[in-house]
């Protein structure tokens, strides 16, 4: 394994430069068995004429077998262990809705409930009351102040919300609060460390509050709180790999994801073209771009095999010849896990990666595809040697023993 | 690695069904440089079209060069590390002859030897005695009791026999008493731990006692002991994957290694016909069902490179599409290790595997073959991997980090 404690210390400072083009989602499966996939199917010159003069494989985000949220799979793309760094719920879905969380916060992931007149839980949704529903609460969850810290709460979607502390001295491993049956009372936040026990004791007072404040609606008259924890501390793509790195996404999550390893992440409207523009007008300043592309992922999620052909081919006919022309050291397309139209969901299948640089091995992979992938040189392996493979392909890795 | 520490609290509840089919020993080799394998050589439609919709590769039992027993291959079939689990021979030989170990029992394996007039070992097998000889010195050995402790003494085969405590408080890691070499003397049983100082007095005890009743026999004069472990308290299938997981399987070892991971063994004759009946009447009451086929092992180590042929055509004429009509959410085809006819044992080479299920990708592989295998696009993978991979395409494990 390629493990950053490995790469970092072998770093040394160039000026070459490197494009990791992500596809949200990229991966598919066939309709039929024996059939193509989505990426089989697209018309891609372009990004096949990379897979020809450039060098490819399929990674696993996670491991085989294990379908990966967004957040652990970008973390893995950025060349971060993703199970050495499990990022909790409560961060996750304050990330996921452009939340600006501080070194000290820490998230929990809320959902309305309904309890009855014992406080026992008939329904952990609270009958997936609508949005407005539910922004209309936080706005009464918001009147909630707790001793010595800031309290944010915010809405999500439907029953869901993100409920913050911040202030000095906030720690976890906490317990969650749902008893994840019907029939039981929400749990009391536990300290899981003496550290933590100064925050278990302020989301449990937190959670008295919400009750009381609750009491008379109906079906949300309850909370209840999960992934609690801080926002991971993690070490920047500078001070790990040396690269001053810039993150081109229009979703909150990823944005929230690049900053959480350290990238700046550019101002951008949400289309490809958009997207194109801000990398060309930074072009000069960053080592690394992270260029985000979502439509492959929603079109996969909503099971639209043919949006997900034609958004590759989008891609390919105008966002790849782009900067392919501003003639990058190092270009890498893959995705960040696999989103198969069939499934309507994430899956577990290994994800196409094509690399390209001057100083690739050519391989038998003559077009950028899971089938081709799967016959090329770099194999099947795992998501967070990319980045390494890219530095090394940049020259900016030094030999490892003198 | 897909560890079960990380699929483990992924699992989500389903009705689809898997099926496990071990053709034992599958991989072969060979007669010549650059010739044809068993499998290759073997006329199988039936596989072929199921590699062709499905996705192969090669699995590794334990790791590149080595030769897996059965007992640690099937383990990483099942999804358990065999190296972490490591299974004490004692235990491994009393479940390859159907003894029915319990929670607290101890086993070891037993050899009879010949030792000189100073008590110094001439023949570590006793002249490899005739089974029927082992057989009536265990009837002796059968007479030896211990205080605090049911003793038993089961042969096994020419000088090998299996001796068994059972009793609380038994507890390893212990020592062995074969010195491994000629003109020494059998060794004491030595306690590694506090824990562990009864049984090895125990062991000792029966040793000193068995020297005894054979100081008159000849050349089967002594015995020694090794392997000596406690039956391993793994985590059943059920707690690990949430399956109802049901063994068909005739041979002793296979039954026994299946009950360790808490499969329910069910009763079956010893051919291919009869394991596809009981497959067919418990077909509702499981979720996973491994089939186990001795056939192919048997073949190769006798040596017979052309019935190791003629059985995978029978199971691929016979029992392939009865299998198939059950209509399985995942098949997955494979063997343990691989038995060559040319190397008449196990061996170390990767082992040809498929799976098939409605999401599978379609790959390079269009028949099932070391060579077609070696094409696929699960590459080469450990064995530990499969049942990841088999509970991921049966849609029961949910996404990592939401």
């Amino acid at each position: 394994m390629t493990d950053q404690e490995i790469v970092s210390p072998l770093v040394i400072p160039n000026t070459t430069r490197v494009i990791l083009l992500v596809l949200d989602g990229l991966g598919g499966s066939p309709l039929e068995p024996g059939g193509l996939t989505e990426l089989e199917t697209a018309r891609t010159p372009n990004l096949d004429a990379l897979a020809r003069d450039g060098i490819c494989g399929l990674h696993d985000p996670i491991g085989r077998g294990i379908t990966p949220g967004s957040g652990p799979s970008h973390l893995a793309l950025f060349g971060y262990s993703p199970l050495k760094h499990q990022i909790g719920r409560g961060v996750l879905e304050a990330l996921g809705i452009g939340f600006e969380l501080q070194a000290n916060d820490m998230a929990a992931r809320g959902n309305f409930c309904t309890v009855d007149e014992h406080g026992l839980i008939t329904d952990r949704r609270a009958g997936r009351i609508p949005t407005e529903k539910g922004a209309e609460l936080v706005q009464l969850l918001r009147t909630i102040k707790l001793p010595g810290v800031e309290v944010f709460v915010e809405p999500v979607k439907q029953y869901r919300f993100v409920l913050i502390l911040r202030g000095e001295g906030l720690s976890g491993p906490l317990t969650e609060t749902d008893p994840q049956k019907l029939g039981a009372p929400p749990l009391l936040v536990k300290a899981l460390s003496a550290e933590a026990a100064r925050a278990a004791s302020l989301f449990n007072q937190w959670v008295a509050a919400a009750r009381e404040l609750l009491a008379s609606q109906q079906p949300a008259n309850m909370v209840t709180l999960r992934g609690l924890d801080r926002k991971p501390d993690l070490p920047g793509m500078d001070a790990i790999y040396g690269l001053r790195a810039a993150a081109i996404a229009a979703y909150p999550m990823y944005r929230g994801v690049s900053k959480l390893v350290g990238m700046e992440v550019l101002t951008t409207g949400d289309n490809i073209e958009e997207e194109m523009e801000v990398l060309r007008s930074h072009w000069t300043d960053y080592d690394f771009f992270f260029v985000h592309v979502k439509g492959t992922d929603s079109a996969g999620e909503d099971g639209d095999f043919d949006r997900k052909v034609s958004i590759i081919e989008h891609v390919d006919s105008t966002l790849v010849p782009d900067i392919t022309q501003l003639g990058p050291d190092v270009l890498v397309v893959t995705g960040d896990h696999s989103t198969p139209a069939l499934l309507r969901a994430h899956s577990w299948h290994p994800v196409p990666v094509l690399l390209h640089s001057k100083h690739c091995r050519s391989d038998a992979a003559n077009a950028f595809s899971e089938r081709e992938c799967a016959a090329g040189a770099l194999g099947r392996f795992p998501a967070t040697e990319i980045l390494p493979l890219a530095l090394a392909n940049a020259l900016r890795l030094t030999k490892f023993g003198a």
